[in-house]
């Protein structure tokens, strides 16, 4: 019996549009046919979500097919088949032989198609971030008619615009990570362990909101007095105690896509130096907001940012975000100081104004929010509050 | 107020014995400095879980030095002079201008640790898996004084042979494997979504058993009735049936460590076809246990799984395991046919028995061993049953 396709994320048409652009890049890059390697930009490509990126996989986009063909382990293959919208005979697995050989791998096995294919004679782009040198020192042997380009990154900036349905598929997500951060807000009490209150918020990230599960987990930080100077470990055995902070990011998931969030708490009063800073902080969330529209840049939300929590006596060394999406980061426009990408509406960012000085102090909170003429519109329903318990 | 060293999972004799195999290692390289960029082996080396990889970072190990050096990211700074066993003062916080920088970033750092110590007159050793092809040509050429030597897994191998205070937090992990099972089997029920069972399982592993909570979540496979037949998929939205079968891969993790456990369940009685399947399959895992001796080999664990379980009628095209530790998945020996790795005392293999054949026959049964004289011994507790709810 045949595995049947699991019901979409996205319809078809969604997909092609993605590709079409994928292409359009690819022809005004002059190249014939592109190597995806980047889990995140198969997901964008694809819906596929499963988690074999740990041995070679490939999706090849050839600007002659429609569809992609996807190249995987054997044992995958039934799950691409499920997962992704192309036809099955598009899903290509290669055998258990190349898992754990040094003499030939799964990337073999994508050279093997390109060279079937013809796909050879022009340039082969390959995306290399994840790729290590021999590997793609590999291509070029093997496939020495064409030239490598490198294009990473190619299809992940591209994902920075989002469509409306991948705006929905981010909305839910942040309705789950809204329910996660409400759970934390009523399981963290003193002389609760902080492991048992993460369970909980855990649970929450998996069971969703709004009858939408969430569909992974992924990283969840929870930075208590006496680490609110850290940012990205996990809960400790440690119980919460009175007057304890607790620092929070994590976010739900909803077919690969993100939406994070963080807040700050305190058992009891938190002190006057963190309500401060906390006031600051929500001033200039405020401003880089505003300032995020349609036209101005990323820098500009920086400076919005920075100049306000300036007026407020404090400053931020990290920068104020990034872009977001499949996989958490999109490792492309960055909200700080310098950076010349104009906003274009749709496109998400993490505004990440977690600020950690020195070693004792740290206060966090962020929203995740898409660009609009009118400014940047947070996902969230939170109020900007630093949570007293 | 300094941040406080957090409590150690092993003591610093520990570290400084896994340090003094590496630059025994390093020193049958001809190699001076080591530049260890691979999580999971930061991790070995300095008990440093925060999850800061998606930016630059390396720990710098030189022969001249007792301790290594961390370079990271000056935000993480904090999170590795509380989790990392060495000195303060061997934590390099590098500014925030070099992230998101095409034109210097995190490695520069690094690179200059190097240079400023003078440890660029013989080899420089580097960890490639993870690093792209240009940051490689950028430790070349920035330290031309030096040869790059590539020394990807090689502590990795290092890892392979567990001391029993490693073994001692494996099954500390593995307990917590066992508990999530047990959960699963209680919350699987006709009518229940796959997601809420998720959310009760992930949260088992988070809470942990005998009072050691999991330090971190990692992927949670649930692969039920019509996906069986996959195996690195989550949870769906789907709802589970009576006739249902539910294929399960999830570890507990402790301090980085896990310990992976597979189980199949059914909800009321299997087909005879996998209850054939399980039983050879059962069969297969004790032979291989039994062959996992001290000073047999990676092949010969194969060959007593492969032989037992043709002699019930039925073939695995996967390999039967592979080396597991901390992150899971040691890219390092394969339990297969052909792999010529000799069995130490301690070395610790999951011995992943899935058994996907087309697409509609999964059937997973898998545990976690150390080698001894005697044969595999199994962290796990359960009873190896096709559990039937």
């Amino acid at each position: 019996m045949a595995i049947p396709k699991a019901s979409q994320a996205f319809p078809r048409s969604e997909y092609l549009r993605r590709l079409t652009a994928v292409k359009s890049e690819m022809q005004r890059r002059d190249v014939e046919v592109l190597v995806v390697t980047t889990p995140g930009n198969i997901t964008y490509l694809s819906g596929y979500t499963s988690k074999s990126g740990y041995v070679p996989q490939g999706l090849v986009v050839s600007l002659k097919d429609e569809e992609p063909t996807f190249i995987t382990r054997r044992m995958d293959g039934p799950a691409a088949i499920h997962q992704m919208f192309i036809d099955r005979n598009h899903v290509i697995g290669y055998p258990e032989a190349l898992i754990a050989n040094p003499d030939r791998d799964g990337y073999d096995a994508i050279i093997d198609v390109i060279l079937e294919k013809g796909l050879d004679r022009k340039s082969i782009g390959l995306e290399t971030e994840f790729l290590p040198a021999l590997i793609v020192e590999k291509f070029r042997s093997r496939s020495a008619r064409a030239k490598i380009v490198d294009c990473t990154n190619a299809v992940t900036w591209i994902r920075g615009v989002k469509s409306d349905l991948e705006i929905a598929i981010m909305r839910e997500a942040a309705a789950i990570s809204d329910a996660g951060m409400l759970r934390a807000k009523e399981v963290i009490r003193p002389g609760v362990r902080e492991a048992d209150a993460s369970a909980e918020i855990v649970a929450t990230l998996v069971r969703g909101a709004d009858g939408k599960p969430g569909t992974d987990v992924t990283s969840i930080f929870l930075c208590a007095t006496p680490r609110t100077s850290t940012c990205h470990i996990c809960w400790t055995e440690d119980i919460f105690q009175q007057g304890s902070q607790i620092n929070l990011e994590f976010s739900g998931v909803r077919h690969g896509y993100t939406s994070p969030l963080m807040r700050t708490m305190s058992i009891g009063k938190p002190s006057d130096h963190i309500r401060r800073l906390h006031e600051g902080e929500v001033a200039g969330l405020e401003a880089a907001l505003a300032a995020a529209k349609t036209g101005r840049t990323c820098s500009d939300v920086a400076v919005a940012f920075n100049s306000t929590l300036k007026k407020h006596g404090f400053e931020k060394e990290s920068r104020c975000g990034y872009a977001v999406g499949i996989d958490w980061t999109e490792p492309t426009a960055s909200l700080k100081e310098g950076d010349r990408t104009i906003l274009k509406p749709n496109m998400t960012f993490h505004l990440m104004l977690g600020n950690w000085i020195g070693e004792d102090v740290g206060y966090v909170i962020s929203e995740t929010f898409r660009v609009t003429d009118a400014g940047g519109e947070p996902f969230t329903k939170l109020p900007r509050e630093l949570f007293e318990i």
